[in-house]
């Protein structure tokens, strides 16, 4: 049987996971696949910690250019994180004729073109099942099983820290800062948590599977971003009153005049199978031309369940070696235009503050004027002597809604503005 | 551009659909895969009718000979359905040294080892994507997403027919009888439904499922099979009550004493993801020890959603055959045994019928005395002056249930056992 020596780069979390998945289902895989995958490398910064974890015959040692040094070496993992060193390592890897396997979406998003172009030009393959929705094989899903679709838009629950945060606060009617600090506390949320509930990871791997999906080149900078560090409990409750749940969705959709990709929390129907995706978990919606709504839902992150998409791409790359056969994505389409954020349509839910109900019919006039069309206008007393009211408006463009909050300014504070999309 | 000919076996709904969307998108998947598809060659029995939907390059016929003995066309698809002539084609097309893809679950149930044994000594490839759930990558996500997990189970809503049925039943508490109608009426089951209803279907995509899953030869016929044709809407709306929905489910589990594959009317918690596909939708939640639990989800059946499985896989071989590399599913375990459905576990649901309430204590007691404990027991007056019961179990082996149900025989009607499950 064909054996492929492999050698990993880092080793936390999804590092010991990656060794231990391969090693204990080893047997597993090599019936299944036909190849035998055996690591025989570790470059981490914790020798000692690594030696304790893995057997006698893994060499381990501190430095990346081991990996890339050793000519018995096929496939190269990257699991360090970050840009640097993880750039230099996974070209200098390429560039020595070595296959590569990386979960590192904040690579992919920022160097991920040049890394793809020069794996191309060096006929080798670089698989990156595990940097989106983490034990999801959605990459494999849209690069393989949807093939045959024009894919019209996918929509994904990529981030479960900020997942974690909304159904929690929604369960238990806690706001956000002490939710954040319980995800903290349970290890859902980095001490720094800005980059997961500011909406960034989620704009990265959306990134990846919008290049994916529509063929473009990976252009981060492109992605409108929103995270749910503003978001407040009254407008969970109000959601859920009005049949709706709040997730932080990322979103992306082909439209005759550009791509557009976005993302921010989102009103999600409460039948819809979105809905109902609680907790750390994630999920990835994908409407195509021939298959119609489709949806995949597993774990996103953690140890095994990261390794589980590793050790796919490296049972993958391992039997692609045995026939020479490389396929790496294609971002040649043509059609690379990108919607502005302002052009995008959406249902709006807006919740204002007045101070009195008397302005109301004025505020309604100002949409009607704008071509905005509403579908129900709720209100009650809010707290104080002041007057909660949350509109509900029809498809509108985001240009159309914004100039209409700037224009109802004087009579109305904006407590929130989200938008509602159904999925289903 | 490798260019790869296809002869078309069949040209009903899955047929004229495969043709359709790998004309129509072939642009699309020369760029994302690298090869191009092109259908040569139709087979079926109304060529005025197929000569009308394909273009003039395409050379139409009625006798499946023409595409064995084409030397042009290099992958063969079996559409025609059922067990003959799709069995002596799809052996003939293996045998002339062609690949095939093919959508046809009771061939495979029936003949699969026969049909994969012939194609790994010939070197061919055996695509069969479209076999299970439609356009669901379910396949391929068992044999390649997930292939570094041990599976322990998977549970499937793998039958539009029956899943329809049953969300009418629900949603507009209608008896079964009026809702097949419904159900034909609509195109969504056969003018003879017994197939789909009694949970033959189910079967036979189970079986392949469970092959994959754990590398056992296909075996059918230790399937335990149980259609919804005896279901009661009493039990609907119980189940309902009770935090339930009643789905038909195909399930298989790895136990220490073998491998269980059994289909049946299942209760599953009303805020399980399962629980909420609808209508003629399919889904299977797999668990494996890397991954946990992973959910997929879309259309199980009709034109263009199957023929997006049969594309796929069309893709797929059409790569393979540029680099010769041919990967059929390995059902080579050891570990074969099955566990006959006496020793298969679940926690129940037992509606009885009593004449009297008196006898409850020792119906009780009857439980108690083989060891299977209840979970809570429900009362309610029934239409007559008979009295109903549900009595919801623990977990509890089947020949134990059945035991006690023998045993109170004389006490209690037994209205309705159903199995309860929990796949989240």
């Amino acid at each position: 049987m064909h054996r492929v020596n492999v050698g990993l780069a880092g080793f936390g979390t999804v590092g010991s996971g990656t060794y231990g998945v391969s090693t204990r289902n080893a047997e597993l895989i090599a019936q299944r696949a036909g190849v035998e995958l055996a690591v025989t490398r570790v470059v981490c910064r914790n020798v000692e910690a690594a030696r304790s974890a893995v057997g006698p015959e893994v060499q381990i040692s501190e430095d990346w250019h081991d990996i890339v040094n050793d000519p018995t070496i096929g496939i190269a993992v990257e699991l360090m994180g970050g840009i640097e060193p993880a750039r230099s390592y996974v070209m200098a890897c390429i560039e020595a004729g070595k296959h590569v396997v990386t979960a590192n979406k904040a690579l992919l998003a920022a160097h991920g073109n040049e890394i793809f172009a020069a794996a191309q030009a060096k006929g080798v393959h670089v698989g990156f099942e595990a940097s989106v929705a983490g034990g999801i094989p959605i990459i494999k899903v849209l690069r393989q099983g949807l093939v045959a679709n024009r894919i019209e838009w996918l929509a994904g629950i990529i981030n479960g820290t900020c997942n974690f945060i909304l159904s929690k606060m929604r369960d238990e009617g806690v706001a956000f800062d002490e939710t954040l600090a319980l995800a903290q506390k349970l290890g859902y949320a980095e001490a720094d948590p800005t980059f997961d509930i500011e909406g960034y990871d989620a704009a990265h791997k959306l990134t990846i599977l919008a290049s994916l999906a529509f063929g473009v080149p990976i252009d981060t900078s492109a992605t409108y971003v929103e995270g749910i560090t503003k978001l407040d409990s009254v407008d969970i409750v109000w959601a859920e009153e009005l049949g709706y749940r709040l997730k932080l969705l990322g979103i992306a959709r082909r439209t005759d005049a550009g791509i557009e990709t976005r993302v921010h929390p989102t009103l999600v129907p409460s039948s819809a199978l979105l809905a109902n995706v609680e907790g750390v978990m994630n999920a990835v919606v994908v409407n195509g031309d021939a298959l119609g709504t489709s949806l995949y839902y597993g774990r996103g992150a953690g140890s095994d369940p990261t390794a589980s998409a590793v050790v796919a791409d490296l049972t993958e790359v391992a039997q692609r070696m045995t026939c020479g056969c490389v396929d790496n994505p294609n971002f040649s389409n043509t059609q690379t235009a990108r919607l502005p954020m302002a052009e995008t349509v959406s249902q709006y839910y807006i919740r204002l503050v007045l101070d009195n109900a008397d302005v109301i019919d004025a505020i309604k006039a100002r949409f009607a004027a704008a071509g905005v069309n509403l579908q129900a206008v709720h209100q009650r007393p809010a707290d104080d002597a002041s007057v909660a009211v949350v509109v509900m408006t029809d498809t509108a463009r985001e240009c159309d809604v914004q100039a209409v909050l700037k224009a109802i300014a004087d009579k109305a504070h904006v407590a929130a503005v989200l938008r509602r999309e159904d999925f289903s």
